[in-house]
């Protein structure tokens, strides 16, 4: 109670299963106390493009342009464009960061990532040798909860998920410090049956209910590749 | 000779480190005889995010925006935007996909995301049990060509550079049938001495000259995670 949630959400569709992993989300949480803010990218139209719009007025260094010594630059100035100074307001409050997102190519879409490569820029998420367990996002959790196209199984055919996971939660949230709760996976729900597709809401609505309790993962290459 | 060639490049600024890669690429590999053609995403304000917009008339099912059903339903009678057409086609006609980037939270930036979820659609790239050895994109080969921020050693540390390829090489390319050769990455180019970058320069125009003779990685979870 009294804890803060931002939800980083990527689905064009409300109803859609993110949709209502979404809403579950939003529901529990506020039932327990919690204050949650939900970015949901597409609605908003976020940008997911790094180019020179994302520093206002002049350039650090105009000859060429060098996107993360300029957003670095103008963060530390305060020149940085609104729409990026408001998502890292939200991510400054926050004690826990869901995202909401169906799996694409093995990854976030694109939109999502475009929020990670715009909004965790140098100086506001780590610096110079302030990077993993240094990073400057500490005493906040994070949480990848995804759908996928395939089945369980077809995932286990060729390694296992975890492997990933490794760019997302390894070399985003962990390089910002950030720990990092058990990812919340949703195998192949466009191919469920309604029955199978209403467990799975319920055990994310289970799973949130003891959320707070949970200890982070270790952030080991072991963790994701035995 | 004669080979077709599609760069698929991701960065602002022509004078770049990745900009050099990118003319070095062009210049060697039209001097052997291909046919190079450049999708030059940021130029070309190449839109990464998968909306609606995507398909041309009306949808297969208004009641919820499904983005892989609707990309591959429009595939299938020819109603996908212009510009993803236009991707498709350089593609098709490519024997040879290069992707050149930096290295952005480690993985691709959030532009060059965009371009593998909405050209690689469904019926395309793959379709229904068609994937992986099978996929549509048969005979044709792919190499990531990348610039770090951070030194080799950095990488080394906590894991091999090797784990991040796996959801673009694996997960991507070989999913659609696409071979893989080995990547070619340019250490922390931003620090290096002018002698050293220089050198990095010249080391790519060498792999070029002999890179039609290369073997395809196997495309194995053990390449990958030994």
């Amino acid at each position: 109670p009294g804890k803060k949630v931002l939800i980083v959400y990527a689905h064009q569709e409300p109803k859609s299963f993110n949709g209502s992993l979404l809403k579950i989300a939003v529901e529990e949480l506020t039932k327990q106390g919690c204050s949650v803010t939900v970015s949901d990218l597409y609605a908003m139209q976020f940008e997911p493009r790094a180019t020179r719009n994302d520093i206002v007025g002049p350039l650090h260094n105009s000859e060429a342009f060098n996107y993360g010594v300029e957003t670095w630059e103008a963060y530390k100035r305060g020149g940085l464009s609104k729409d990026l100074v408001e998502e890292q307001k939200k991510v400054q409050e926050a004690d826990l960061l869901i995202f909401q997102f169906p799996l694409f190519w093995f990854n976030m879409p694109a939109i999502l990532k475009g929020w990670m490569d715009r909004v965790l820029v140098q100086g506001f998420a780590y610096d110079l040798s302030k990077a993993y367990d240094g990073g400057l996002l500490q005493d906040k959790l994070s949480l990848f909860s995804f759908t996928t196209g395939g089945s369980k199984e077809k995932y286990a055919i060729r390694g296992d998920i975890r492997y990933l996971l490794w760019p997302m939660q390894h070399g985003i949230m962990h390089f910002c410090g950030v720990k990092v709760l058990e990812p919340h996976i949703c195998y192949a729900p466009e191919h469920a049956s309604e029955e199978k597709r209403k467990e799975m809401l319920t055990a994310w609505t289970q799973r949130l209910k003891t959320l707070w309790k949970e200890e982070p993962i270790d952030c080991s290459p072991e963790w994701y590749f035995k």
